[in-house]
């Protein structure tokens, strides 16, 4: 079989992705075989980083030495009877057709979920005549029906025996308008299946406390008829009672010459300078690598890397609802097919992904990257006084989007790269928020109530942002720098204007909090090259944001399975395939698994060295009743930006050419019946 | 003379202020009088609501009862021979053509300085003995010019003698490209020359430390070729030595069918069920009064208040590097006129300002305002993974602009409501950052080097929005609400993962600081109404940008002056005419003068009350060589979010149509030379 030669930064074809399927069902002859994903096992960095510098410099031929293309297949080996399925990890070399490594997971840490699995989760509990049973004790309105949407379980105690469950959020659906997306998450039940995996059978129905102020933990109505006091909420714009509104006028993005990007060998953009590899993967989505501008070296690697949503509410089994949206589900899986027009305007590149079917068969995912360019306002301007002479120039920005859907809730990822030589990074929160129901009349501490019956529980998002920086090359050094009051004093600060900036060089892995009252910032320098102009090292800038950190109980397992929300920012010396600040096994862990955590513990030396900086950043979210049906955007923002990295505005040579077809609004908005006027 | 009865909030139209300026002279019979400033004195609240709620239920008629119609008049008696000019404010009221009232201010302060005074200091520069003999004491480079760059003289020690000063940096402008606005900022001169406006003489030259890293606060060069070892850097895009770049495709922003929003009776625009008035006057620009949404109060008065820049340079005078741009020199005079194509795209509505000229009489500054629409991307979306069916909607917004240019610096203000209802207030700076002389081969502590012999000296930007809220009304309460853990324990937190929420109402006026760690936010409440989806009062929040605060010594003149840049949240009572946060009088201020926080120091009640909400954020800006020569924009941002205010997400009936026009890149923008491949 002859393969095209793939740049080692490309994501599997359906051909390698199939090629690796077959050498690993070869190795397993016998058994029966349940594949979760393959993908691309990305090569060694030091052998990575060599072909990437022939290429720089335009000296790769056909000799030079590449990477090895490999393949990571993690797949189950299904045993017989009762017998759990055990979850194997292999590293396939496509070349040499052959496996490299292979690991049998232990049955303390569980494979990320599939889609499938899911569905076999709905099914098992329609079959099942304990969830039955426990439906049947409900009275539902007339034309209801139920919905079960499945959850990932949580994390375990450390005491609970390691099995896999899956959990279910169930409500009601009036099916009496026919429309398939009429909204049911307006009708929650208080009732929570769980499934064992390897039985396939609904094991609990756990029933939902339903009080409020002042109830118990456990309080719970006992009425059957626990939806009479919910209310529909419809978002499809067909079952709005009052229509779409008909006075927002059209805005179109226009670009009669074509994008400003170039695309070419699948995955390679360049745009205004920069120059970056774009590839996918079914568990951080889209990641950007080998990120150069004028051909000089920013960032070898940056991913969104994992999130976690801990939810609030103390009653059982509340305080298992927290998805590590990522490591659980994989970012990836659960992106969203685009669509023109509409997820973004202007002239747009998309980009499909390789996914996995559990026959090991890659599949095409259509659109689950766009590619497009967006004017952000103003990007520097100067007037001159004197003359009156203005120039101003627009911010063009180049957006790589992603969007993932998990159940109810939606989160944008932006990649955002902008003339001036910053990256972005943007997370807009959207969807419907968790709902459980609530007694009629009543409020709760845990949340607040977005509809009737409905209580939207209190919970956070925290997301880490993984930055493997190459500033001018791959030894770099985090700088922290705070700008500090100095007491009035005769000899450096007579006036008391004075103010003090001081650098702090990181120099052992760990993590660090932001602290805006002394504007912590952080520098990711290289300390061998200098600034021609400035004298100080070239370096890129990142003011962490200053969220609030898991406010969860150190002591309990929501807290100890994301340790890398508790800090802000981390260091930590780069290690081969450590790509996951939640850990490697997400799904029920009882803490991270070689997460960040674990990473920042080794105290390896970070100062001059190839170092991987993380942010985690997030959004404690205690639910507004604007957030319902659907939530407005929340929207969070990462800067990375050149510091002394330049020796100049790099945007200075950006056109200030006037937009010709910008229109003067006169006339065209003026209201014709003009309020009363009389004289003076 | 027979005027048409303007609404209350509009601006003064020329017929106005020449109205305002004739009674004034009138009273001043043969004095010599030079005008400051003429603008709308905003009538007393308590009359102007009366008339607004008659305007929303349509009850207004030819005999209702209509607020005065008021000038404020800012003049100078010029005194005889060497006696200082008296400043005096006086309110006029045009309807009776009489002044109402009257006030000569104290010699302790200033007004704020005008671009006549600017003008006049140059020229006095000029024809000074002493200045031309210390400009003649450098040796500037062949084809050199002196440039005069007039500044306020900044805080006075409480001890110094009060008189008005003006102090002008110096530049040196290369006139060999024959351009007119070549940079000169590159070449700054190591003298400030300082003026007594009085006498219009120049007191003193004073000679400017060029030291470095180790030298002492007084290390000068005696060189007199202090510009030799700088470099030019231009930003005029004829001036740029590699021109500009040629790679950037055009983006058009169309609207075929027009902008959303209408504008009626010259100044009041409505749009996606907001309606407002804007208004203009030369201190604070653009103000935005009466903001509804469908037809419910949301805020009464929202305005820019105040900013300060103080320096934090040590060395002498340095210290008195101390802008407030809204009180020294007022950002409605100083604001650009805006420029169809370049400061904003699509279908812009422009607005022009009314200001005075030195005889009183009223002028047109021309575009100062544009209104426009914007795309801000996704503004919700859920896709039901069950159907696939995704539903998602655009996020449009309504964009007042307005732009100042300060010297050398340039700030980009804006007002910017969305369709869910929320008020976004960004704050974009750019231009060029102050630079002061440093010898060759030397670097800082005070600044970065960012072009040769030129230092861009550390400095603050502290800005303050004022809100004047009506939460349904005018009694309003700020509630402090933050999310804190709560220890493990069997009764309320079994589990761990709880955390509570816990609100305090605020009572008594005062500043408070923000909080990130604890998740400290501030509802706007009327606690008189319920949300009848939730049961919470109405309300909106605001998260504090928690930048950080002023850094100078408490006890230092720049601390003293801007007692509003020392928390991020105040709350104080209303009272009428009390607009800015840095003081009634700034120019030369040794303190805050009717401040933010003498406001604030009254301790009145604020619960339940007319209160006004104060949010003062800034960036601590350490310049770096990219923001050279002229800085990328700096971004700031203050969301005003509704939050239990609607009972729904109010965009929920936005249209999620598709846009049509939008286009597929394929082929259009790939790279036709493709790397090397080989077969496997």
């Amino acid at each position: 079989m002859a393969l095209a030669l793939p740049h080692p930064l490309k994501q599997l074809s359906i051909e390698e992705t199939n090629l690796a399927r077959d050498v690993t069902l070869t190795l397993h002859k016998g058994a029966v075989i349940e594949f979760r994903e393959i993908f691309l096992n990305e090569p060694p960095k030091a052998e990575l980083i060599k072909y990437l510098d022939l290429e720089h410099s335009g000296q790769l031929t056909d000799n030079s030495p590449r990477p090895p293309r490999l393949a990571k297949v993690q797949y189950d080996v299904i045993g017989e009877g009762n017998k759990a399925p055990v979850f194997h990890e292999s590293v396939i070399d496509l070349r040499k057709k052959d496996r490299i490594s292979h690991e049998t997971i232990s049955s303390d840490y569980q494979a990320a979920l599939t889609i499938h699995e899911f569905m076999t989760f709905v099914e098992v509990c329609q079959k099942s005549e304990l969830y039955q049973s426990k439906i049947a004790e409900l009275k539902l309105p007339e034309g209801f029906e139920v919905v079960i949407e499945p959850w990932p379980y949580g994390g375990m105690d450390a005491t609970e025996e390691r099995r896999r469950f899956f959990q279910g959020l169930l409500f009601g659906k009036d099916t009496r308008n026919g429309n398939p997306d009429s909204n049911f998450y307006a009708f929650p039940l208080p009732l929570i299946p769980i499934m064992d995996w390897a039985d396939k059978k609904i094991v609990k129905v756990l029933e939902l406390a339903t009080g409020g102020k002042g109830d118990s933990l456990t309080a719970r109505t006992e009425k059957p008829n626990v939806l009479d006091h919910c209310k529909g909420s419809e978002y499809v714009p067909e079952l709005l009672p009052e229509g779409t509104r008909q006075d927002l006028k059209a805005l179109h993005v226009v670009q009669p010459d074509g994008p400003s990007f170039t695309v070419s060998d699948d995955n390679l953009i360049e745009w205004q300078n920069w120059r970056m590899r774009l590839s996918f993967n079914t568990r951080e989505g889209a990641v950007l690598h080998d990120v150069t501008y004028q051909g000089r070296n920013v960032m070898h690697r940056l991913s969104m890397s994992e999130m976690t949503v801990p939810y609030a509410d103390p009653r059982e089994p509340y305080h298992r609802k927290q998805a590590f949206d990522f490591g659980d589900g994989g970012a990836g899986n659960c992106a969203n097919n685009l669509t023109l027009g509409c997820d973004c305007l202007g002239v747009i590149k998309y980009f499909d992904g390789i996914i996995t079917g559990p026959d090991g068969t890659g599949e095409v995912a259509k659109n689950v990257v766009c590619l497009h360019e967006q004017d952000n306002g103003i990007g520097w301007k100067h007037t001159n006084w004197r003359t009156g002479r203005a120039v101003v120039t627009r911010r063009r920005e180049l957006v790589f989007q992603f969007i993932i859907t998990l159940a109810n809730y939606e989160y944008a990822f932006y990649y955002i790269l902008d003339q001036a030589g910053a990256i972005n990074i943007q997370v807009r929160a959207t969807g419907i928020v968790s709902v459980v129901n609530i007694d009629e009349g009543k409020k709760s501490d845990y949340g607040k109530i977005v509809s009737p019956g409905a209580l939207a529980q209190n919970h956070q998002h925290i997301f880490c942002v993984r930055m493997d920086p190459a500033i001018d090359g791959h030894k770099n050094t985090v700088v922290q720098e705070e700008s500090l009051p100095v007491p009035m004093n005769p000899k450096t600060n007579p006036h008391g204007n004075y103010y003090e900036v001081v650098q702090t060089p990181i120099t052992k892995s760990g993590g660090i909090d932001a602290d805006p009252s002394r504007h912590r910032i952080f520098k990711i320098q290289n300390r061998n090259k200098l600034n021609p102009i400035s004298g100080t090292p070239v370096g890129y800038k990142i003011v962490p944001p200053a969220t609030q950190l898991l406010l969860a109980d150190p002591n309990c397992v929501q807290s100890k399975r994301a340790e890398f929300a508790k800090h802000h920012l981390w260091v930590t010396k780069h290690k081969d395939d450590e790509f996951y600040a939640g850990g490697r096994f997400t799904l029920q862990s009882t803490k991270e698994v070689e997460g960040l955590g674990d990473a920042a513990a080794r105290g390896d030396n970070v100062e001059d060295d190839d170092i991987v900086v993380w942010s985690s950043f997030g959004l404690t979210h205690n639910p507004r009743v604007e957030d319902w049906p659907v939530m407005p955007v929340e929207i969070l923002e990462l800067h990375i930006t050149p510091s002394d990295f330049f020796t100049k505005n790099p945007a200075i040579d950006v056109p200030s050419n006037k937009d010709l077809i910008s229109k003067l609004a006169n006339g065209c908005c003026e209201k014709r019946e003009l309020p009363m006027r009389s004289s003076l």
